[in-house]
């Protein structure tokens, strides 16, 4: 007796775990579906395991409106979702405006949001992802570009929220093979083929030569580094969380300078985003100049911040002022 | 009245810099000379820091034998340094053994161990490094393809012991300049093109690919980083021996399963390398399988380490014994 492929024995592991510890009061569980062979090899698995279970499985697809055959896609999408025999589908579009990295960034915000809502509009305890391995060392790889610190080489959380990504640890090559193995066509998305997009070009030019230069796995590294510095800075976050509010909202030089520096520069982020500042545009030269309010003191002025607030030293504290 | 070339400049704030934090009484102070542009511009720059100060100034350069011509190179390093007004010149020459990166990280274990011990010879406060940005943002690199998160990622520190780094914040161009300018010929060690070695790799194919695809500014972006997660594994590490101390010999599983992950895998490895483990050689997977005895735990046998050294479960404690 022959059992299932094993790149579709791997994907429906992967969705048994994270249903197993998600626990049948979470259903019913949606699975957000690009039609790419990630997503479709993730659907399939959980309506495989969902089989006997008590999970019903409503498929979701989002039409961003950023190409012309988007809203056709998206209907397609639906009938290949019914007809692999989800228990409900979801179409729903969403517009986004931006350009180039602002563009990605805010179509995926998008996309979050709308999940979220209809999470809730279902009831539903979780919706799956089906980012793989690939798209984490693509993330940690951008994040290398950004240089803010391990939080943006942390990649992709296997889970957020309502939020679990299953298929992280398998490769993209895998879920191709479980789509193939199962018969279903993929639709390939032409923006990750797009080289006007960075993700697209760090898919297609960078990866493949740091394999070709440092060695092949690279991929599993950094998605490995992801793991590593996600632990990291979870702990750091809560540390600085809790020094923060140890200081009950009086920011003391004394008391902020005796912080070790990976604290002080994350309690910073926190007052500044607590009085206001956007932090989502806070960036390291931001923080930088905040801290050197307190390190590097020799008279300067205030510091401005994104969202109308400023940072200044009064008295041997710093304060935070409308702008 | 014109200044000094900006590079030549830059290097001297940045040597003046790192002698006024170390105080005249850590004079003499060594310069390591490998007579490439960044070590000659860094010893030009210390000489003119040092002219009014009580500084005396100590060229060495370290012969590894690693190239039919060393021996000659040293020599010539020495007259040059002699040339350029060092008030003492050393050369001396370490063997080496090993192949590939194996070699490298030989070479420096072996460089580093024979200036430490000159620095004792000529009670020398501070030895002087000439890395520059272009060092790090390449040791990044080859970190983030060693996958061993942070620590490895956190590239060279700026001090450590008596070693300071002046121009981690300069670029490998700005050192040439700086030699152009005060007419100073460099020698180009061939390792640095050999594409059989890892780094020389990474400087000449996979950076300048970088740069070209996700936007100039890399290498800053990539130093940038290690500065950041420098600080976050100095304070994980402080975390970590003081929660290892705070066990006292004891590993009992309720008290590791405690740690976040972040300290827990810490602490694991303290643990083993104080039992005998060899801390070079202690990989991930060494510590990860250490981890599951405690949070993946089905009575599974006894974790086989580098050094002759097992770990093991017995009786919810963890022990580490000869093997």
């Amino acid at each position: 007796m022959s059992g299932p492929d094993p790149a579709v024995a791997a994907t429906r592991v992967a969705v048994r775990r994270v249903l197993a510890a998600a626990g049948p009061g979470s259903a019913p569980v949606l699975v957000a579906c690009s039609g790419g062979a990630d997503s479709l090899a993730l659907l399939t698995a959980t309506l495989f395991e969902a089989r006997d279970a008590p999970w019903r499985v409503v498929g979701v697809t989002v039409d961003h409106g950023l190409h012309d055959t988007s809203a056709e896609v998206a209907t397609q999408v639906v009938g290949q979702m019914a007809a692999l025999g989800a228990d409900e589908t979801a179409s729903i579009r969403v517009s986004v405006e931006g350009a180039g990295q602002g563009l990605e960034a805010a179509a995926r915000q998008a996309r979050y949001a709308v999940l979220e809502e209809l999470a809730e509009r279902y009831a539903a305890g979780v919706v799956l992802l089906g980012h793989t391995r690939d798209d984490q060392a693509e993330t940690v790889l951008l994040g290398l570009a950004r240089g803010s610190g391990a939080r943006s080489l942390a990649g992709m959380r296997r889970e957020f929220g309502v939020f679990r990504r299953p298929l992280l640890d398998l490769t993209r090559a895998q879920t191709e093979q479980a789509c193939r193995a199962q018969g279903i066509e993929w639709w390939d998305d032409p923006a990750n083929d797009d080289p006007r997009f960075t993700r697209s070009r760090v898919r297609h030019t960078v990866l493949p030569l740091l394999e070709s230069e440092l060695g092949p796995g690279v991929a599993a590294t950094l998605a490995r580094t992801a793991d590593l510095l996600r632990a990291d800075v979870e702990l750091l976050d809560e540390l600085a969380r809790s020094s923060y509010s140890a200081l009950d909202g009086r920011l003391a030089v004394e008391a902020l300078t005796a912080l070790a520096p990976a604290l002080r520069t994350r309690v910073l982020r926190l007052a500044a985003v607590s009085a206001g500042a956007r932090d989502a545009e806070l960036f390291l030269e931001h923080v930088r100049a905040l801290d050197a309010l307190l390190t590097d003191w020799h008279g300067q002025g205030p510091v401005d911040l994104p969202g109308h607030v400023r940072g200044l030293r009064r008295d041997g504290v710093l304060v935070f002022e409308r702008a």
